[in-house]
């Protein structure tokens, strides 16, 4: 445990801090988002696929009364990374990382799981420019795992009534909301994210409940940026600072 | 052909007239939106399902070059009121009025048109308080047809390429997303509707695709109402005037 060379700790501004290395995939505002869009309730499990640097389950501990999260990994070097910045926070009694491919999710949970998180590669496999970066590679294309990968494996492990919640490209909205239902994942919550007011939303938060019945709801629209470049007071308020930040990176 | 007892003439600002009548369904804010939303090419042939009081073909005729629209209404009453009202404009050339089954569109109409557009009912037939008005309710609920009866429909008259526009409920989006795709009419372009800014938007416009590829793209939403109660400018520029009307009545 403890620091590499190439990594640095960034507070996280409520008390936990995460271990980046700019070698590896970074998280983003969309990670950051997710965890304030993801409603885990006192005493409930929860699975994170596709964890990366642990930043989604470190960010749910701090925020709800999560029993357990496991934040599956496929980068042997990213899971390394996330299970120490698990012990910097002194959470290992909450977070298990595993190294794993999110396709076998049961190999790692049994099923029953109360809510799923997934911030997943947004690019097909072979849309745009292949990274170089291999690590940033895999988390932006569906390298090692696609849409209906992780839809399958989200509704392999949660219970019926359990939530699933995923960020992901308006681009890709119509294929998500139908690869959904699909699996009787009933899409019940969006909330679109633009860049600046009155402008086309780039993301979407979506909550899916296993089993549930048809009929979504969607929330007032989230702002990211002031008009001057500055965050927008409920995004100052999600990140509990003032300053600027990368957004969607990823 | 003229004007029957208890009907009025609403003037369109746009030098074209559409005959209401208080007994039947009249055309609200969404009619108006979505046809501002379709884009029908010059020479271009539509067919409009459930035109209701012909709102619909009257107002793409009036802004396009569309060679020739077929606008179709299960409820003879509305059916002859609105062919008046082509009548009224001098669209005859442009417009059929057709009284019949939007489920049977073939038989009145080939295959191979280039738009349809579609105001459907919002409400499952079961949902809700019946309408005492049957007009009212045939027009509101699933009575004499469903989305997918919709859809189907679109998905038999529409050429390969040929563009699908509809509005509807955001409530049902996910299951609206789910069923065009699953007829191959992918969807391409969303513009969310919020009565007010930083308000959850409650209606989808729609355009979808026959046969396209995947992916698709969400404009700036579009904000229906200023704070104190006005039109917004996008929506005086769609109505062509200042004035309040009564928005999204169905």
């Amino acid at each position: 445990m403890g620091i590499n060379n190439g990594e640095t700790i960034e507070d996280l501004q409520n008390g936990f801090s995460i271990i980046q290395n700019d070698k590896y995939f970074s998280f983003g505002t969309d990670a950051v988002l997710l965890s304030h869009f993801a409603d885990i309730r006192p005493g409930e499990t929860a699975v994170d696929l596709g964890t990366g640097c642990g930043i989604i389950p470190v960010l749910l501990c701090a925020k709800t009364k999560a029993a357990h999260i496991l934040g599956l990994e496929i980068q042997p070097e990213l899971a390394d990374m996330a299970r120490r910045s698990v012990a910097l926070n002194g959470l290992e009694d909450r977070i298990d990382i595993v190294c794993g491919d999110l396709r076998n999710v049961l190999e790692y949970i049994d099923h029953g799981v109360d809510a799923v998180v997934c911030n997943p590669p947004y690019e097909k496999a072979d849309a745009g420019k292949h990274n170089a970066n291999e690590s940033v590679n895999i988390a932006k294309r569906e390298v090692k795992c696609t849409l209906d990968d992780v839809i399958l494996s989200a509704s392999k492990v949660l219970r019926t009534g359990g939530r699933f919640y995923i960020i992901h490209r308006t681009q890709r909205f119509a294929e998500l909301m139908e690869k959904l239902r699909a699996k009787k994942i009933e899409p019940k919550r969006v909330t679109m994210v633009a860049p600046r007011q009155n402008e086309a939303p780039n993301f979407a938060l979506v909550q899916a409940c296993k089993g549930a019945a048809e009929g979504v709801v969607f929330t007032p629209p989230l702002v990211v940026y002031e008009p001057d470049g500055s965050y927008t007071p409920p995004l100052k308020e999600i990140y509990g600072i003032g300053e600027d930040k990368p957004c969607c990176t990823s």
